[in-house]
């Protein structure tokens, strides 16, 4: 942390709705960047009660000026609801914000979404920006405008596409990240790696031990490199009609541990972690990848310190119950990203039915 | 009734999200044309406790071979709020719905903008096709893509531009409408005549009886003319960056006067009827229209049988109060659409105060 990085910046092309994901340290002070970037009279802060003592005072300071309302969320899965959006809106309209008003999401994932559906929604869409101040955040959730709220029947089920003007990521703020949800996030900087950047994949695995003691070099480079890799795979499909479903590896089977286990006891990126490694299982199992790339995914993802299994209690129904709720499903006919290679992943429904079934029934006792 | 016209269609030309507009008679329970509208397997079907007795079975009967679900709401604007869409979203999860289902919203303007706000959100879009059942949802709210909710403290606060596939008039439909809601729909059709098409304002002078006699071959061409001016308007401002204001004639007097008397004893056609009234007054007062024109305006809509006065009760600071929520405000100055010649309509915030407050004053008994 001592050695100041270089600001790096990381566009995301998408025509009239571009914006630009700055990466560096000290951003969330930097007034006049925050003014650049947020370039507009009302401003809504929506964060939640574990990063608002730390980091809400020093944001409202930098974006003096303006007229700032706040509104501190609670943390967790569980606010990711519809009626949590209510008290957003009721500040909103409390404070006479206007169509030109900005919505700030400083939080992880669960804000970002969040704020930014109902940045999408208030008087039928305003504009927002993206602080994100997790490691999952940053290199995942803040970047490719998928905003929403879960139902009790499923994640991520309502909800809009709604790109951010910008992007903003402090890597001061990953100090303070517990070390579990340090590993979640890892587990989609690894995803990038597994499903189409095999030279990354060799890179975490010399340099893993510097990422995991969060040298700030080593951070900047792997959030930069996880952002280039979801810019692209965003430009080229920014509705997900097609390879950007290749982003959703692991989130098939992770879904429906999260779902299983009442979303609560796994963070999404340990879900996803033992997901992934599900998906390698499958894909060794269909003769697609070779044991030994198999064994070399899973082994980065133990490294890291994150699961390779699913819980033992969820059985097969209940996975194929969860699974097929998945979005990505067209028709009935259940589609998975698998790999076909290393830094080769495919959405397929091309398989076996009872590959899948094998796959699920290894890992459970039932 | 009796003779049967012509099906008639009206192009809403948007690009890759552009529509057609068909108006005419027994479409209901034209299997056809309905399979050509609504290509998709899944079909959710969204109506009210009014609606459902009287159309419900046939739609369902003509929509045959497809996996249709249904979901009745309470009637009446009370149901336009943010946890209404709740059971919505409920069948859609249990039936297994996709993201290539379609949502059909069968009913008046509430049902059309809760059920395209679900079509909108779920699973961050899916298609939707409206069947308006009133007047007022034939020649307004059915087109155009705006869709929502209220919020307690504001109409349509919450929402999101979202184009439907389709829209299926039939003018059949319009026989079971109560009279009060046939002459609330008239007050967007003159709307239209006001703001910019004069020689529609002659016609339904001269031909405002057959109108109010609902025949047939009058609905048709005062629902398809409308239907033409709204096409144009939206069109050329897809998402009311500015001259799609001018489609709010009216409605920044007339949603207050909703809200200032709590959202259910005036219908919304009878606010934007006083509120336009409003606005052709105070246009007078500033000297932009004679007062011949104020007072041909005002005739057109006495003679519909629709209200030219808000409520005496409602105090110039209740309506100040409810005014400045308008979603046309920016940094805070009252925007208005007011005339400068009949059929000539304006977006204006250059105005004296002083006009707007006597023209509040002027209807109060406070």
């Amino acid at each position: 942390m001592s050695t100041h990085t270089k600001t790096r910046c990381v566009e995301v092309a998408l025509g009239e709705r571009s914006y630009d994901i700055q990466i560096g340290q000290q951003l969330l002070t930097d007034a006049s960047l925050l003014q650049a970037l947020i370039p507009a009279k009302q401003v809504m802060v929506v964060t939640n009660e574990t990063i608002a003592p730390l980091y809400l005072e020093s944001l409202v300071e930098a974006l003096g000026g303006k007229q700032v309302a706040t509104c501190v969320l609670p943390d967790g899965e569980q606010a990711k609801r519809l009626d949590s959006m209510l008290p957003v809106f009721d500040e909103l309209l409390v404070n006479g914000f206007d169509r030109d008003c900005y919505l700030v999401a400083l939080g992880g994932g669960v804000i970002g979404d969040l704020a930014g559906f109902v940045a999408a929604t208030y008087q039928r869409g305003v504009a927002f920006v993206q602080i994100p101040t997790t490691l999952l955040a940053m290199v995942d959730s803040s970047v490719g405008g998928k905003t929403g709220v879960n139902h009790p029947r499923g994640k991520n089920m309502i909800g809009a596409f709604h790109q951010p003007r910008a992007v903003i990521i402090d890597l001061d703020l990953l100090s303070s990240l517990p070390e579990r949800e340090f590993q979640a996030g890892m587990a989609e900087v690894i995803k990038y790696a597994l499903l189409g950047d095999v030279a990354f994949l060799e890179w975490l695995e010399a340099h893993l031990p510097e990422v995991l003691a969060r040298e700030t070099a080593a951070l900047s480079y792997i959030i930069e490199r996880s952002c280039r890799n979801k810019a692209a795979i965003v430009q080229a499909d920014e509705k997900e009609a097609g390879q950007r479903a290749l982003l959703n590896l692991g989130h098939s089977f992770g879904h429906a541990i999260e779902g299983a286990t009442g979303y609560g006891p796994w963070l999404h990126g340990e879900a996803i972690a033992a997901g992934m490694c599900m998906a390698l299982r499958m894909s060794a199992s269909l003769g697609w990848i070779s044991t030994e790339e198999r064994n070399r995914g899973i082994a980065l993802i133990e490294r890291t310190g994150l699961p390779t299994e699913p819980p033992a209690t969820i059985t097969p129904d209940t996975f194929l119950e969860f699974m097929q709720r998945d979005k990505k499903n067209r028709g009935g006919q259940q589609r998975l990203v698998l790999l076909q290679g290393l830094g080769n992943a495919v959405v397929s429904s091309d398989y076996p039915e009872s590959a899948l079934l094998e796959t699920l029934q290894e890992y459970s006792n039932g």
